[in-house]
């Protein structure tokens, strides 16, 4: 039987790169690649994906880890991720979480991951101390998205979540708002992970840059989804007393839940109360939603290109934990204000 | 090295049995499985997943091929069809083809899958001829869902796209419309297959049931997305002469782009037009979308189910041929009218 070996020797390179350009990796020329395709095929020699996990270390999959692949964040990231991923010549593992702690347990523990992929991604997955020590013992190069969930020497990419709640809240004191309610996520939502921890730093910090007191009952813990949106805007004009005439909610899922219990209260966006968001939903435009737009797309991007460059310059084992200091610095890429129709001045203004 | 065929003496069972309990299938016996995790601890027998494959053809995995994984039928399909397989043992390989016909030729044809996954389910993936030629040389199992992707002997999973066409148009006639545009896919469209021209088939069944004549000015192709939608509504408010008073859009998410072309062009829905979908997208009830429903995560979830019944039934290679007649009658599921605040009888009524 053929070996990589024998096939390094014809093209006249070594394993590690015959391995490479046979996976597709970018970091291989053309013209080695072409080199080695002819290689191969003159010696008949196929790479199974078996055969070479097992020869190297490698699987040719990458997992990636998701809470809920139905919300827009996530999906738009996996779609990223898949297509970077293809194009390397890798194929993606999804493990989504759907908020049951048992299948994060079982596919961060349990799941013998070090022997079914080569490296894995977690985007926003909320991370226990157990978490951590079986990702160490797995010996994988990683990364994160989100500020969510950070594994010691695994590169992170993600937003400034504090920064953009603070632009958010900016944009509605800017037009005059003073009674601004924030919605968000609670700590036992799987969704919420520390983000909304974050997000509500910067509506808190905005505040009192303006010299304005923090007001508890403006402020009502939810789930990260639209129904989270939905029950949080209810109890907020539930509470009773001079209702908010703004509402910053920690996601536009939540935000689109915020105007919907705001239509069924007999109440107008933006006339009777602003809304604004964090994301910039597919479907935000469609809405006429005001947000503060993360770039969901180039996060999943960056976040496969940072995995797979270190995979491709090395044919064996872990990297990140080798590239030495600067890789917990995290990746923040930038956030922008979008002005659409749910915010506008309050109407005593 | 302890092997299969000592658990399963020590259990006093088949190999077969010792294979399905130990992968968690659902056709073993709680009382079966638990001899069988007694006799493998007993022994200290690990399943490694390349291991078990090599030995009997299994991956434990299931690759899932979706056009668009940010759409929502696709992401609600397979969130479903991941926890089912998950609950099962089984892991998601995800192929997102993103409207790239060289993804769709490197997976289906190109990608090794037989050495990867242990059989595949196609979302309304297209089909070309040297696709169902490769497919057939992979010698899977497989599922499909929706009738835009059929493969011989594979069961397929969806609902009666006529049927739910219809059931939309006639809402709109039931309300006095008589001038119902329709705007949906095109044939160019990756993502469009060949659903929309069931839908197609629908709307202008329903029209003729009526007495209604088709009018080419009232049907414009686009594509299956919010954009498509938009465009597909500013085409045909553009073509002059009297606009419909109602919209049937093939999917919810051209119905949510048409609402928002209506929008821009100052007119209200329902009082100028009346809109309609199908789907009932997750965000329908925030917009008021009335829509044809249909049960995405079911179909999901059942096709898992079919899926990995015959797995579960026998330990080696594809089982659906063998299972006789019967397993081309697509297994179709019930839609049904959601009617909210998108769809009101015509002003002049």
């Amino acid at each position: 039987m053929t070996r990589i070996d024998d096939v390094a020797r014809l093209a006249g390179v070594s394993t590690a790169t015959v391995s490479r350009a046979l996976r597709g990796l970018p970091t291989v020329s053309a013209a080695t690649r072409r080199r080695v395709l002819a290689a191969a095929e003159q010696l008949d020699y196929e790479v199974s994906p078996s055969a070479s996990r097992l020869a190297g270390g490698r699987t040719g999959t990458v997992a990636v880890v998701v809470p809920r692949i139905t919300r827009w964040f996530f999906s738009t990231v996996v779609e990223a991720v898949e297509e970077y991923l293809h194009e390397s010549g890798y194929d993606l593992l999804l493990y989504n979480l759907g908020g049951r702690e048992q299948v994060r347990q079982r596919v961060l523990r349990t799941a013998n991951l070090h022997k079914r992929v080569d490296a894995m991604m977690l985007v926003a997955t909320p991370l226990r101390p157990a978490d951590l020590t079986a990702l160490a013992s797995l010996d994988l190069p990683g990364v994160t998205i989100s500020s969510g969930s950070r594994v010691p020497r695994w590169p992170c990419v993600r937003i400034d979540d504090v920064a953009a709640a603070r632009t958010a809240t900016r944009h509605l004191l800017d037009l005059g708002h003073h009674r601004i309610a924030h919605i968000s996520g609670d700590p036992d939502d799987e969704l919420a992970f520390t983000t909304h921890l974050d997000r509500r730093r910067g509506y808190q910090a905005e505040l009192r840059a303006a010299g304005l007191p923090l007001d508890p009952s403006l402020d009502v813990e939810s789930t990260f989804t639209i129904d989270g949106g939905n029950r949080a805007t209810a109890e907020l004009l539930a509470r009773g007393g001079a209702p908010p005439t703004a509402i910053l909610a920690a996601c536009d899922e939540m935000a689109m839940g915020a105007m919907t219990a705001l239509r069924d209260a007999g109440l107008r966006v933006p006339q009777d109360v602003s809304v604004i968001g964090i994301d910039d939903h597919d479907l935000a435009g469609v809405l006429g939603l005001s947000t503060v737009a993360q770039p969901a797309a180039e996060q999943g991007r960056l976040a496969a290109r940072i995995l797979l460059d270190p995979l491709g310059a090395r044919t064996l084992g872990p990297v990140v934990g080798q590239r030495g200091a600067g890789h917990d610095t995290p990746v923040i890429l930038p956030t922008r204000l979008v002005v659409r129709d749910s915010t506008a001045p309050p109407r005593a203004h």
